[in-house]
């Protein structure tokens, strides 16, 4: 009956100009659905004066007439005078004083820009400004959102800046083109074809960026290839970087740590040998020669069997320096991750990045960020705060988000996971007292650091929408904003990629709003309630596996992470336990302390509870659980009822896309939800509660349950 | 400078509804250009009565009213009478006689259509009919592509049914959704997300393939993996097969030979082993529980280290027909391949397929098809037809055509491939004296076979344009078309093609047809002129390695196919050499007996010829090589400037993307030259003539240059 509806819904949608296939994201600028804000923006935007010309100012100005053509569904006229509209900067006209002033322009600093209603002879009009091309751009890419999102344009007073500097993605492309945690497709580098061949999408992919203000881009996967620091892909990346930098998008490559004995014929890669620093220095001179902005190195080393200093006895800061020197003269940075475990078991995988990197606060270079991923094991659906924040307060911390979405779904679960970004950005981690919050430690302003930064690791590939989910755009889309501004709610920023993105319907706005800023909890519940995390099937991460406890070494099986025993469930990770805790400021540790000062979804991240414990609801945890992982799953069929009546109030095509999508995630929540409970029930041997939906299947099946194609193992080919 | 043009071209497409973005392949239903053509249109076909109702005659019904609708640019109407345009089957009106007789509707069979004008009470109308549903569905595509073409439709009488009954793409798509020999992205098969996501790409792939009359496809790699036969991965092919009976496309897949041991459990695969044979009886049964209408397999056996019969003593029959014994009593078919190479090295690989097939003529079950590369080695740029055409009368003997370019250019290089095709199907074999073309033994006709097929490898790939290079949908279309009707000049596909694709411009049509009808000989010039072969670079075959005398084995070594040595070049197979030639049928044969008699462009095919030998132009074969290989070059120089004048005739978007393939053809082109040329003087000794431009680096140089991520090796994971 279900895969009726599906041949009914689909065979209708023949392909035609207007069909929605999801490659304009939220750039789509088509024409103003509301008759008066039509009506008011054609008044007030059809004559533009633009002043200057660059690759980026032309971008610009093409950008904002198909934009404005688009949605005032009229020509607009490019005039010399008499505009209603004047994009300038402060240095090519003399019309924008007193609207603003040299202290608004100081404000804004070289990304920044400035839209303001005024009033000139009495005519009104708008004036963009800004100090740079790129703070134009980014300002045009403004104006537009305001018109997509049919806000009110009569007097604009808008001044806005970064709060972080360094704004990237990283992909985890290999040159093969798999992408390593890719669920859109392959990589959308065609190298084959480059540098000769230009795709358009590389052109559609640098606007998406300058459209929310993401300004850098790490090419190519943590797990390195030093191939791609060979001549003939250098020039590859350089027609890249050629046409990115007219979007303010700067290139970065990821160095393979042994490079200079894979492509340097060296017999060593020790970072204290001067033949080896010699060589990096030259090698990037030669990227500089071809690439004059490039933006500096991404390094994952001594870390899942990734080469690294450690190779030679050498630690991380000796590694990080290296580099940073050769890259210093022209101004280029590095980024050191800190997601590091070695080859040895540690006691407890928490507090490895912390117990490594810590006493290296102040032994980096000033052009060295060190990049730490938002929770101290792997982007869970949830995790708390990496103790790394605020523990380094001489060196610049990098936060690094997972917008693919490894181990939230994948290819298939609607996630929002702008509450995600903010539960971490948002944490409080005491290290000068209350309100030193990470996004204080990220943008630079807890410690006054001149150099701050922000990844997100990317969501996109070849797939005609770019991310495979429609919903997952949301992703990309919510990481730029916050990037730009982690001020904005997770809400604000929902609403307004909605807008863009399906329609300004009030009812669809409201609705689906709701559904994504309920998304993220959801899926904790049916996956990882209660702070259980790193259940994943090995490997593919694709799935349930609570019971595996063969993988390679201890912590990399769900088991290590549960420990669920006859007696109850949960990591010690107090004093009685690994200790863990203790790498907390003691403020933010005492909020873990007790199982019972802990808030319930992150308990058995910290404590080994008894499956009796009475939570805070008065259920037992053994029921809290079962409720939680019901939860979750009612959650996922809230959704498709919500979306269900949305039919119609957007276009036929993404909605039966969505559909579908939504029907997979309800079964796979119930597989999540079924697996786990059978498995947790064969330790507590407790039942479960009468009132829940029972498992369909004896744990046996779930356990067999094989998928040797699931997609994003990408490896290091 | 070069690089700077395309920054220019390219940003001014901000994509928005209208961009071409080849998605839609010939079907685009854009309005009619010529204006009178589409008020001639609009009186024809607004009033639409469309009689009967199945899933195949509503997507007919769907199609035809969209793509008038887009095509007219005016609302259709879906009337019960007073209809300009009546499509039905005859046992559904009684209208049709006297416009369309019995006799009539007898030469059309179950998947031809007629489509006549006639007058009824003085008023003009057109009749479309056919005797299946599926009839109905190709002739509303033949309609709407005279419409496409601006063709006179007032007095219509086509009467059309297709020559071969099977008209197959075989996907060589790997599970993991690498495709082997794909240059067009990943596999279009997202079989992670199904059986429960249908993409809307399924139901284009569908629409695109009855558009040109494709009847059936094979889902899964040649290099088969056994897991696309168990019960998860065929409830994903049951998916699709119920979207594409729709289309009236059969869904088929391989047969990985040794899956009774590897999913199966036992421990042979013998095809006379009973138990063997039973398991493939419940296997086949279990499929066509899922999928009633199944069509059967597709099986490479025996041949580059695939599993077969022969690795049990047993023969090719003996393995084609156990499996063609399963799937008789669902009416399933086997082709069984015949590009069969085993792992002893043969004394000349061009002979193996007839030495092993030959002497199996009639031994095959009668649902048994052989399927024959068009040529004895492995599709290369230019081959003579295989000796196995006409030489088993008792058995049906498919093609199989390679639309992906693993020989010709790969993901950059326009090549239009009907005259290939044509070339060989109108090729005489003289089995049955003259007038026995190779058309005649695939279509059936020359022993009446009541079974006859042709397949084509796909070049379809997630590309957004689905196969890369927008000329690459050429070859698609002209398969397609010569499928249905190997009659069809190369000259008239290319001009309905062009014509839907892109525009029907007379200047554009008339120069770029011209430009299709003379690109594959350009790439035989500058690739593997007068009758050279296989000297593509090992592996990924992309680019040249004439010079290759290392691989595992003596056949995978170019020098084994030309043979050049101080006294001259190519493969003698006459009877002083390996006496292929005594293959053909005397008179077939005697074309090539002598240098003398062969024709230029078949040379080395056949003999060994000394440097020195004076060609029908007047040159040494020396200089006639290093002319050919200049007018390979000049050839793509011409294109490049023939492409440029059509600047402005279409969109600005797909006009940018060829001219920058074309200038990778042009740099390729004289990167083949000059490496063979390279190669082949340090052979010859001869220096290169003064007139041509001379290699700009040393041999060594072309020698050194690797390509460790070329695209298209799949590999079988």
């Amino acid at each position: 009956m279900k895969k009726l509806i599906w041949i009914i819904t689909c065979v209708i949608f023949i392909t035609n100009a207007r069909s929605e296939d999801g490659y304009r994201l939220w750039l789509r600028y088509d024409r103003v659905s509301d008759n008066q804000s039509l009506q008011e923006y054609r008044v007030a935007l059809s004559e533009v004066r633009f002043l200057g010309k660059s690759a980026i100012l032309d971008n610009a100005k093409t950008e904002l007439l198909s934009g404005l053509e688009g949605l005032l569904d009229k020509k607009v006229s490019s005039v010399q005078s008499g505009e209603s509209l004047l994009v300038t900067k402060p240095s090519a006209s003399r019309n924008l004083t007193p609207t603003v002033s040299a202290e608004d322009l100081g404000k804004i600093g070289t990304e920044g820009y400035i839209i303001r209603s005024t009033i000139v002879g009495g005519t009104k009009k708008i004036i963009l400004t800004a100090n740079s091309d790129i703070g134009i751009l980014y300002g045009v890419f403004h104006l537009l959102r305001l018109l997509q999102t049919h806000q009110n344009i009569r007097s604009l007073s808008i001044i806005s800046s970064p709060k972080i500097q360094l704004r990237i993605l990283n992909h985890w492309d290999n040159l093969n083109r798999t992408v390593e945690r890719g669920y859109a497709g392959i990589s959308i580098w065609d190298w084959h074809k480059l540098p000769d061949y230009i795709d358009q999408r590389y052109i559609d992919y640098a606007r998406a960026n300058a459209s929310i203000g993401i300004n850098g881009t790490v090419l190519s996967n943590v797990n390195a290839n030093a191939l791609i620091l060979t001549r003939n892909y250098i020039n590859k990346v350089a027609a890249l970087a050629q046409l990115f930098r007219t979007y303010g998008l700067k290139v970065y490559l990821t160095a393979r740590f042994s490079a200079p004995i894979e492509i340097g014929g060296l017999k060593t890669a020790d970072p204290l040998d001067p033949q080896v620093q010699e060589w990096w220095k030259k090698k990037v001179d030669t990227i500089y020669q071809a690439i004059p902005d490039f933006g500096g190195f991404l390094v994952k080393a001594n870390s899942e069997g990734q080469p690294g200093p450690q190779n030679y006895g050498r630690n991380h800061a000796d590694g990080a320096n290296m580099l940073a020197d050769a890259v210093a003269p022209h101004k280029g940075i590095v980024m050191w991750r800190a997601f590091v475990y070695s080859n040895e078991v540690p006691d407890d995988r928490f507090k490895q990045a912390y117990n490594e990197f810590k006493p290296l606060d102040g032994k980096f270079r000033s052009n060295v960020l060190v990049q730490v991923k938002n929770g101290p094991i792997d982007f869970q659906p949830r995790e708390p705060f990496h103790p790394l924040f605020g523990a380094m307060p001489a060196t610049p911390i990098m936060m690094e988000f997972q917008l693919t979405q490894e181990y939230l779904g994948q290819a298939t679960h609607l996630v929002y996971q702008a509450p995600l970004y903010k539960e971490c950005l948002d944490a409080d981690t005491y290290s000068k007292g209350p309100g030193s919050q990470v996004y204080k430690v990220i943008d630079g302003s807890l410690e006054r650091h001149s150099i701050s930064g922000i990844a997100g690791v990317a969501n996109i590939g070849n797939d005609r929408n770019w991310t495979g989910h429609p919903f997952a755009q949301s992703n990309w889309y919510a990481f730029g904003r916050l990037a730009w501004d982690h001020q904005l709610s997770s809400e604000q920023i929902a609403d307004e990629w909605i807008r863009q993105t399906f329609t300004n319907r009030s009812n669809f706005v409201a609705t689906i709003k709701q559904m994504m800023l309920n998304s993220r909890e959801a899926l904790v519940n049916y996956m990882t309630p209660l702070g259980l995390h790193h259940i994943m099937a090995t490997g593919h991460h694709y799935g349930p596996g609570p019971w595996v406890a063969n993988a390679g070494r201890a912590d990399w099986n769900p088991v290590y992470y549960h420990k669920a025993d006859s007696f109850g469930i949960g990591f010690d990770r107090t004093r009685t336990g690994s200790d863990a805790l203790s790498q907390y400021i003691t403020e933010a540790a005492n909020n873990f302390d007790s199982p019972k000062t802990t808030p319930d979804h992150y308990l058995l991240w910290f404590h080994h509870v008894p499956w009796t414990y009475q939570m805070s609801s008065g259920r037992s945890l053994w029921n809290e659980l079962c409720h939680k992982y019901n939860e979750g799953v009612d959650s996922v069929r809230s959704m498709q009822e919500a979306w269900k009546t949305m039919n119609g109030l957007i276009d036929n095509e993404r909605h039966a896309q969505v559909t579908m999508l939504l029907n997979i995630q309800e079964k796979e929540a119930v597989w999540w939800r079924d697996a786990c409970l059978s498995y947790f029930k064969s330790i507590s041997k407790i039942e479960i509660p009468a009132k829940y939906e029972k498992p369909i299947h004896p744990l046996q099946y779930y356990k067999a349950i094989r998928h040797p194609f699931a997609p994003g193992i990408g490896g290091n080919p």
